[in-house]
């Protein structure tokens, strides 16, 4: 205990791996990592053998992409995970077994009872010695669950419908290649490439995300659901969700319906948000966050706030952030924060 | 009246004209009226100065665009306008001064009391010699109320959330290029040519169509929850909606939450929107309606069907519909249609 500072749960200058640090998520870990304002002594990153050799800068050091194996994990104090969820569920235990805490951004984990699933704005508070795997949570959720939160405290949410404008970079590099690629077919008359998704993306939306469930929504829409539950702590919230791929690179838009238990105005609702670190409120109506615009910034973005008159209490809002960013990568870097300093120390990248 | 078959409202045969003949839903309600199924002397088609001249192939018979101006409308028995409201407002009075029955598209007298605002599947029973002027509703109200009506008739409605994912053909022709031109301007990295949108439209998604409202809302926002409460003559109806403008050509979609009284589960809800002429139902969870497959289709798509837990009784749905053909053109040319034959009769076109 002497060696860690006053609210920090993981030793002083500690060493970071990324796991599938070259991945579209893990390389942004790496951004984020580069650019966060934490002490660690080094970064390590960790792929398979394609990516072996390859060299990124990290916090003024040259660092190499190494093998994942077994034996990675020596010395290792926190691990990002930016790997599928079957590589998580062997690795991660592995990386406990020795002695590192494993964030998680894979779904392995994020529904298992005592795994907290954590985002900083929300739950902060379910880090501790006792918690050797953090969960990151889908980046639809991400986005979602801090504003939501924000409602819970000042009103209490009564229900919940979700809409969402899904980018194709939530599916990895080779999903903007496919939207790039089938784009530039179109141009040319000749045949789509089409392998990521299920049908046509270019100039199309797919209300489609990963795999149909028994009950007719999708992985996705019950990841909404499930995890916004979890993470709320609130097992009973009613909340429902349509997840739609949009043709678009970069960020996740959505449209959210709240209904609350008790009155919220528009300018309450604007002032507690406001009061949120990682939130922006856009108070015009005019000036709504547009996905373009909130690609590579850190914050969640809202507009489109007005009141829904058809309950007697209701919201209507546009909710925007980028998806493997705030979704993602920086999210589990602000975890890492946490564990090291105790709080997340926002930079100004924006 | 001897001169009216049964169930017709205007005499046998009659002279139709279309005022706006050359804009995006001129043109298709030309592609329409060439398409059905009804009788009719001739189609005379008008609009301003710069498309006089052009000529159209309509029912076998070469038709000339003439000039609009106050003395168009003599021997018109019915005619149709794709124009702006301004226009509408105009020319839509010398048209009935002059003996016709104007059935207008824009949204000049959607709402003025006495109207009839018809959507054929819903309120086909409003169309009686009284009526003159016959309002067509907004392309996103279109392909909602069918499905409403069929749904407030089984079960009752309760409470509806909208959320559009709308195609840029519902912005014009000049819309449809400037997708077309930004994408490629992306592509050679050139300055992009924009318009029509306040803000970039290629891969990108935009809050906001038409302009703000006091309230927040936006004016398309609005049509969707004051068309469809006149609609289904439900002026309570507890609705509210959020419209997108997305990076697609051709075809609306939605994402809608429906709230009913009474319970009704997704097969009686198959089963009884099957039955209505207009609507067709994918029934597998996979088979979802797609935009670019509805484009150029008569019928408004269902699917993505399934049951909302978070209400007593709930269902989530998808509705795909081409926004210029059953939202628009095709809309009005089945208006005639039942002026004529106090009937719809559906082309086999899909």
């Amino acid at each position: 205990m002497s060696l860690r500072k006053a609210g920090s749960i993981v030793k002083k200058d500690p060493v970071i791996a990324v796991v599938g640090a070259t991945g579209l998520v893990g390389n942004e870990m790496v951004v984020c990592l580069d650019q966060a304002q934490l002490e660690c002594r080094s970064v390590r990153l960790f792929a398979s053998e394609d990516s072996v050799g390859e060299m990124y800068e990290v916090r003024g050091e040259e660092v190499v992409v190494e093998l994942l194996d077994e034996n990675s994990f020596k010395g290792v104090d926190i691990a990002l995970f930016a790997t599928s969820s079957e590589i998580s569920k062997k690795f991660v235990p592995i990386a406990v077994e020795s002695g590192a805490v494993a964030i998680d951004n894979s779904r392995a984990f994020r529904m298992t009872p005592g795994v907290p699933l954590v985002v900083p704005e929300v739950n902060s508070h379910l880090l501790n010695e006792d918690a050797k795997i953090i969960a990151n949570p889908n980046c639809s959720t991400i986005q979602l669950v801090p504003v939501l939160h924000a409602i819970h405290k000042a009103a209490g949410l009564k229900r919940v419908v979700v809409t969402t404008f899904q980018s194709v970079s939530g599916a990895g590099k080779a999903a903007l290649d496919e939207l790039w690629g089938q784009t530039l077919a179109i141009f040319n008359q000749q045949d789509l490439p089409q392998e990521v998704f299920p049908h046509q993306i270019a100039f199309n939306c797919i209300p489609q995300i990963d795999l149909f469930m028994d009950d007719g929504y999708t992985k996705e829409e019950h990841k909404i659901i499930d995890e916004s539950r979890k993470i709320l702590d609130l097992p009973g919230l009613r909340i429902t969700s349509t997840a739609v791929r949009v043709p678009v690179f970069h960020s996740h838009a959505e449209s959210v319906n709240v209904e609350t238990e008790k009155p919220l105005s528009v300018e309450s609702f604007m002032g507690i948000c406001s009061d949120v670190a990682g939130i922006t409120i856009h108070r015009d109506d005019s000036d709504y966050p547009l996905q373009i615009d909130v690609a590579n910034t850190d914050e969640i973005h809202v507009g489109r706030i007005r009141a829904d008159l058809s309950v007697p209490h209701g919201l209507n809002m546009w909710i925007v952030a980028d998806n493997v960013r705030k979704g993602a990568a920086l999210n589990a870097v602000q975890i890492a924060q946490l564990l090291i300093h105790g709080r997340v120390q926002r930079s100004s990248h924006h």
